[in-house]
């Protein structure tokens, strides 16, 4: 593929400064890019070291000015980057057909250009849009709906009745409507309790690999508009995730768990049952959240804490040895004056 | 479905207060519930609210009174919904049949009424009871051994020689029988330790979604009766987990680790190679228990500590920059002192 | 199977104490060895207790002495014994066949003695050398390359173009090359980042059950050759793994992070995103890394401290409450004083 800068710059929105006939055939990072490559530069950190890349051209922030380099000028860098290389690198399409050795069950509803390779099975009365792929060795459960537009990667497990909007991605290994863990003890053993719920996953969300959702025990596990996970993540049943939250590496949400719009939650963080986190929250790495967490808040640590105190309350705490013998010695000088004092009464 | 009130207290051991002849025909949480739903109130907070709700029956403690509601008295009304809620959903079950697109191995012995679903495999010299549903791409090893009323959900490996008992459910994605983690180092490179036990799984238990249970380095690693495990758990080789234990997700069981008896471990905690936790021990959510911990004992935090002695240090803890103040001010005030004596001496 | 002691010292290097000629049916644990039986003794605490073990014969180090056992003296007892336990049980080895329910794609290149089971599915384009074993659901994506002797357990997903060295093994369920984490955020929501390049795989590596290895955004994450990751394991785009480092179960490793040869790091351990950890280090269980770690440093502790200092800091930690106790009281003490003084005044 080879496209012009100006033609780049149009795909994105961009103001060109420089040779816009100029012709690009591949994106790449800062530091490897070729002059035939476009990258990107967003920060002080690369802008300042912009005459460093061979770039054919660098996409850098609108109020950006370099005399020589051949530049696209955007809003969001970024974003404007990401847009082009999906432009040089679509995902390699497999032709649409329904593989002779997926097994698909009574009552399947689907829309045009779907793709079921080979090992995938469809159980009975299952509804899916145009454009689905699921790669092999999918399982998807009765009485499923999968929107249009979705693509669920090998060895994913969907169990019955979940709901899943478009423009949905399900990476490899995840299960989507496994059981809520809930049981009723009696002081001898533990009953199960019927998990009769489902999970809903709504339009736009991308589930990272190996995730598992539960099912909730009634109503639904939701999974709203636009939310993103990483990898390996639990999310108990009767959770629900806002708009466009981002669940990063290993979090674990407990049940009932409501998480607002747009939060973050960083790496190998967790989350007590039924608590609340407002919009916007930020959830840093490894957090232990025991309560909730106002809109807009940011906390960290164990336990969750708001993030400028727990900063201030590790410093103090990696110094506890020298805090310790400052008592001490003080308590020694504090003794010594209680002598005189006794002496001098 | 439909059933009197009258014909669900018998099936649950309760007394009735109000008409037994009310038909219902669902089941509902608190909040939810119509007048054709029964739900269930334990604890003061649903207690007091109970006129709130709308259910046509509700499961109460058994000494509980109220003058207008219809009520199914029970002595422990979680467990007695829990069985209603089986009741009026039963999991809906596929005919048995072991599928044509189904692998089976050489010398295969099996019971009746087995379901064995498309692609699945089952290698050789595999023994399963009656009643065994192995659902999609399902993988036995050889020489593995099933019992009664088992359930394995889509993608379920378990790996040759594993020994599970009766009434055991395994959810989607987890692993049974991988290789432990043992390795011997010489200095330039790690010699594999060949893993040569086995897992065995005793009756009605539960595993959660892609949990990973290594096999023994020799003998066996061993979930006990009714153990129910949640999601993303490791459990390591030759670790063994007591009767009716309960470990909450993304847990992590170090190797050779002896679990005692209704031990229950809560999320994202770790435990180190070969300790003991007693008979009723606790672990709190994200704890990391780095010595044995005594039947009985609630540990929690970061190294494990008794929970009362824990939430003492962690109060002063956060209250660590108040503390070096305060430390600094009585210095200085002691400094003052000082030199007042020294002028006094 | 059964080898006399004599071959067994040949096999392993080592010298015989006693009579060679005695044959040996087997490997087992030290308290478990019958007279038939081979063990191995490593460390004070069991070749003082030599004497108590019933095996035919003990792997013992080069200097260790007994008068009365029958000894293989070696230079690495557990090394010797790992040898030992491959050669009496060598994994069990299907024919070598590809099965007619496998699917393969098209343009597939294979050396000799290949087995690709029931199920497994090979898209277009794949290269793979001699020995190679793809168990059931193995999912090998399109350009994917394999060396030889590698063994790939049930439902694992391998993605397009990762590449695989030799004597690779990768258990159940793990899943190699899904797309790294990257999303740009324009403020409403999260644009994909396409993630363009591989996960490579070096020679004698092994992978535990159900990892998540992403793909580089560009170029390649990269596990080098002799590193071994144990169960659930997240590993996030563009990561270098050094040669013959160690992985615990539920690591989590963020993205772009380098790490050196023979580092170590323990369970549920997590490292932050775009750090170095040099050779040798090793990072403690449950250790939060958010700034780099020298060579052969060894860190532990929430945030990561050197170990030495941690442990110091964790004991005054402990005693908080009678800290703050300790600090009030000198309060008191030196209010009482300057009371004093004051009068004196």
């Amino acid at each position: 593929m080879e496209l012009t800068i100006a033609k780049i710059a149009e795909l994105v929105g961009g103001d060109i400064q420089g040779d816009g006939s100029v012709m690009i055939r591949g994106v790449a990072p800062f530091e490897q890019a070729s002059s035939r490559d476009i990258t990107f530069a967003a920060g002080s950190k690369f802008l300042k070291r912009i005459e460093e890349t061979e770039a054919g051209a660098v996409i850098v922030p609108r109020e950006f000015q370099h005399p020589e380099k051949r530049l696209i000028k955007v809003d969001n860098p970024p974003v404007a980057f990401a847009k082009v290389m999906e432009t040089f690198h679509p995902r390699s399409d497999k032709p649409a057909a329904i593989h002779p050795n997926a097994c698909i069950g009574e009552n399947f509803t689907c829309g045009d250009q779907v793709l079921i390779s080979p090992f995938a099975v469809v159980e009975d009365n299952v509804t899916m849009g145009n454009r689905v792929k699921l790669h092999p060795h999918v399982f998807i459960g009765d009485h499923v709906t999968i929107g249009d537009d979705v693509e669920i990667f090998p060895n994913v497990t969907v169990l019955e009745r979940c709901r899943i909007g478009n423009r949905v991605t399900i990476h490899a290994g995840s299960v989507i409507g496994s059981d809520g863990f809930g049981f009723a003890p009696d002081g001898e053993r533990h009953h199960k309790i019927p998990q009769l719920g489902i999970v809903q996953i709504d339009d736009d969300v991308e589930i990272g690999a190996l995730n598992a959702i539960d099912r909730a025990t009634f109503g639904r596990t939701w999974i709203q508009k636009g939310v993103k996970t990483d990898n390996l993540i639990q999310i108990a049943h009767n959770v629900t995730v806002g708009e466009h939250s981002i669940l990063v590496a290993q979090v674990g949400i407990s049940g009932s768990v409501e998480i607002g719009k747009h939060v973050t939650i960083a790496g190998q963080a967790g989350i007590a049952g039924h608590l609340n986190l407002g919009e916007g929250a930020i959830i840093g790495p490894r957090c232990g959240v025991v309560k909730d967490v106002p809109a807009g808040e940011t906390v960290v640590g164990e336990p969750a804490t708001p993030a400028t105190r727990y900063f201030r309350v590790i410093k103090v705490f990696l110094e506890l040895p020298e805090i310790k013998k400052q008592l001490n010695k003080l308590e020694k000088r504090l003794k010594t004056i209680e002598g005189l004092s006794d002496g001098a009464a």
